[in-house]
């Protein structure tokens, strides 16, 4: 069935994060996301595509997984996908999926003992390039404080790979205090800066710990220094200033959970 | 003295690559990058300001740096500079600097021991990032395929952080060739992959490294990895698929570099 114009103008709505927020449901694009989003049994409302018949077989393949999983497949114009979506070469394919909104309650309670904290993250690349990151080092949850980029941006969504399914971030957090929450909870806070101190190594032994990494402008804030147990140490060969952010998340997660095959 | 008409229309044709390559120049944009060029000694032809008597002093004392280097010190209007750059934000300051144009002889016949070679990178976000974290890790120099990102594009300039300036970049390569070069200089050829099988702590003992990383899209070339003598492992924890390429050339140079200040 043909999508209408409300509710074309319904998914466009959700460009803007203030409607995201107020509806709890964001727009997602292309097949690999979809097919990411399917396998991990993501809330999908509906999928909506825009000439079904011209499918190739792996793309039929998903929209049949979709319909097996119950969920509506529906249709519309290439205008009308470029009215919904600034992406330049769409897929032909988008999804309406509700968001997950996990609750900082889930870590303090939960088993979980790695969690990344992200602080004033402003580039959409950077912070889908660090979801993706932490899901492949098996974080087990993230902390992105208010300020920052949305989780559902698109650029976001599209630079996570389809990691946004595989962990829990909590959205909209007050840092100085949920890392408060999280040292009673016995979890150690390791910062980041290009001057720190630890090596990475020496984080290895800790068994819960939540990784503070600051803005891509500014660094990390001195009150979040100043709660770390520990400031991470990369240590510099060359003439860098500093790294960017995702790579030094990367680079610290490697070296925690241990960078040869043991 | 104030950019002539014709100046502004020269400035303004260097955001194309095209004409880049014809004229082996680029325009920086920025107090910061000017800072890290000035630094640097890099070729400025001319440095041009919107506004010279609204300067800080911190602005001020860079332009008196450029004025002791013999550098002519231009004037523009703020209309005439968003002619010239798409940057959203400009900060008053451009300048017209000289490619620097690096050659794979240099690296054939020099001292170098670390190189990085990129295969068809395609985002600017992310060769700037990968330039920056070469330079943080004390490469010695890059590799540049043809079909990849103009290395002076105005987002992977600003992208590298002044890094642009630390270390020589050869554009335009033909890996498959001149990776055979480097093999017949005794370079060890390192690819990396997701399923990769040698860990980055055995790669320290190698004395002359080249690290070949592949493109966004489509991972390291089949060609290119039959070329490899090694292919570096990243262990993975959790779900993603893979990691993104600029993240992956920090672990490994990390691990290669050695993560703990010994």
């Amino acid at each position: 069935m043909k999508l209408s114009k409300p509710e074309i103008k319904y998914l466009r709505s959700l460009s803007q994060k203030k409607y995201r927020d107020e509806e709890q449901k964001f727009v997602l694009e292309g097949w690999k996301p979809l097919r990411d989003a399917l396998a991990a049994r993501a809330p999908i409302e509906f999928i909506a595509i825009v000439s079904q018949s011209a499918l190739v077989a792996e793309h039929r393949a998903i929209v049949s997984d979709a319909a097996a999983q119950g969920i509506a497949v529906r249709e519309l114009t290439e205008l009308e996908l470029r009215q919904i979506t600034d992406t330049v070469h769409s897929q032909g394919v988008i999804a309406l999926v509700r968001q997950l909104n996990a609750q900082l309650s889930e870590f303090l309670e939960g088993e979980e003992t790695l969690l990344v904290a992200c602080d004033e993250l402003n580039d959409p690349g950077n912070l889908g390039s660090i979801v993706r990151t932490c899901d492949w080092f098996g974080v087990d949850g993230m902390l992105l404080s208010a300020g920052s980029v949305s989780l559902y941006n698109e650029k976001v969504v599209r630079a996570t790979a389809g990691s946004i399914f595989h962990l829990p971030v909590v959205e909209g957090c007050d840092l100085l205090n949920d890392l408060a929450h999280l040292r009673q909870a016995d979890y150690t806070i390791v910062a980041t800066a290009m001057d720190g101190e630890t090596s990475v190594t020496d984080l290895r032994s800790i068994e819960k710990l939540v990784l503070v990494l600051g803005s891509e402008a500014h660094g990390i804030r001195t009150e979040l220094r100043a709660m770390a147990d520990h400031v991470a140490a990369i240590p510099k060969f060359g003439q860098a200033e500093s790294l960017n952010v995702g790579v030094a998340c990367g680079i610290i997660l490697a070296g925690i959970r241990g960078n040869s095959k043991e």
